[in-house]
């Protein structure tokens, strides 16, 4: 990817903006649900991962299309709330994926980044890998829209 | 929406392709995970309900939207799937969905319909309602595209 | 579809709407390129239509997919500002189009109607059909996101 | 992006496969009628570019959302038959654009990448950038699936 740089990003996060997200994080009764972990988080980059248990699967034992699509949502939701100012409330407006291939193995990464930071909406794009025998392959793409939460 | 029934589409399923859907729902450990039950399903036609529960919520004690996409990309595979021969398997190639309001309420409803049904590939439109205290509204709308696999 | 009507949605537009809304049309470069017209318009709705020339055709004479979308996007973007007060401006967010069939015809007409009108945000669905030998057929779908333009 | 090369993946282009993707798009009258031009070509690779004139405007003078889509899904549809054998055709399936900020400048780019090449299906990404007074910014991102016509 190219040009998408925002001039400003800052090299880390502070670290109330990073104790903020992590609340959040556990605070989503569906990422416990799913066994779901931040995985790494930086500004405008945010990493949710799910190791496999039948919990997760669909009917051929598989990760299920949806929580691919869940641990992707969240991870690209931290990736915006992490370049806004602390207190902010984020929503996702919209996603579309694309299922690459079959998500068989035994651990999901769901890897955001934010492509551009707006006053209102971010655009992000996330790339879900799956992991089978120390191998890595991308599984699924999205773009996602998260608006500030007007408070 | 208007202009889309298949000529040839069937007044009711057969009893075997009804019972093949039913146990490909029954096999998707996510489905179990998140509560939700098949509530209705014809030809072309799918809905699958989510009682709420704090395993299936978010940060703000909404449906989580990884929820809403599970329900409702699981409902619009088995409204494609109703249309095709016993035996067929399909897959998601992708889907959009947009969050129309917050998800708060007792029960979501993803109810899905095929728009298109290809040689190749099936195309649905999802609406996802939520209800809360008798009122129904809808959250959530997608469209998909679902393959038929290869075998 | 059902569940979106917005309570207080007007049974017809005022003659001050109307006329923003079709000097807007007249100022679209693009609009008058492909030759498209403002086939109807009202509160939440508007179509527009374009006849077949070579110059909106693709490689084997059916018409391109980038005129398809283009008459789209202005048709729900006129539909949700059909529902804002006189004077706004609203930009596309983004839209995903799904192509259910060739668009083999002489004449396309591009249906929006607003799914969902929030404060700052407006999800239309359009339902995009082409007329060959009197026959209508929906050739395409799609899903919107309009914002209202911050002044 | 990551993780999404092709093993097999040719260094370039076959001059056979390069004359047939040329011939296709001169054949496209939509592009001839925007002015597009076929900027550069390669294996999963290709760039369209849109110079900007009043006939590919919008009501505030910028590149029209719809060249934008009309530009990119033409790129990614290339990119994709880049990687087919001689006299495949191809048909896009769907896309999704989000629009990042107004296209205000002289020239558009589309450029497109295979993301994954499957046997029927292959998903792609665009990016699509304008130039003003030399500065080059990203203004939409696309993702889109192109299949692989039966013949």
């Amino acid at each position: 990817m190219s040009g998408t740089a925002t001039p400003t990003r800052p090299e880390a996060l502070s670290a109330e903006k990073e104790s903020e997200v992590r609340a959040s994080f556990a605070r989503q009764g569906l990422m416990r649900t799913i066994g779901a972990e931040l995985a790494a988080l930086g500004p405008g980059r945010c990493s949710i991962a799910v190791p496999f248990s039948e919990n997760v699967g669909q009917q051929q034992g598989f990760f299920h299309g949806g929580v691919i699509g869940a641990a992707a949502d969240s991870a690209g939701g931290y990736a915006a709330l992490s370049l806004l100012p602390v207190g902010s409330e984020v929503v996702t407006l919209e996603y579309k994926i694309n299922f690459l291939r079959p998500a068989a193995g035994d651990r999901l990464s769901a890897e955001a980044s934010v492509l551009r930071a707006g006053r209102s909406v971010t655009v992000t794009r996330i790339d879900v890998f799956v992991e089978a025998g120390g191998k890595r392959s991308i599984c699924a793409a999205l773009q996602q829209s998260i608006m500030r939460a007007l408070s």
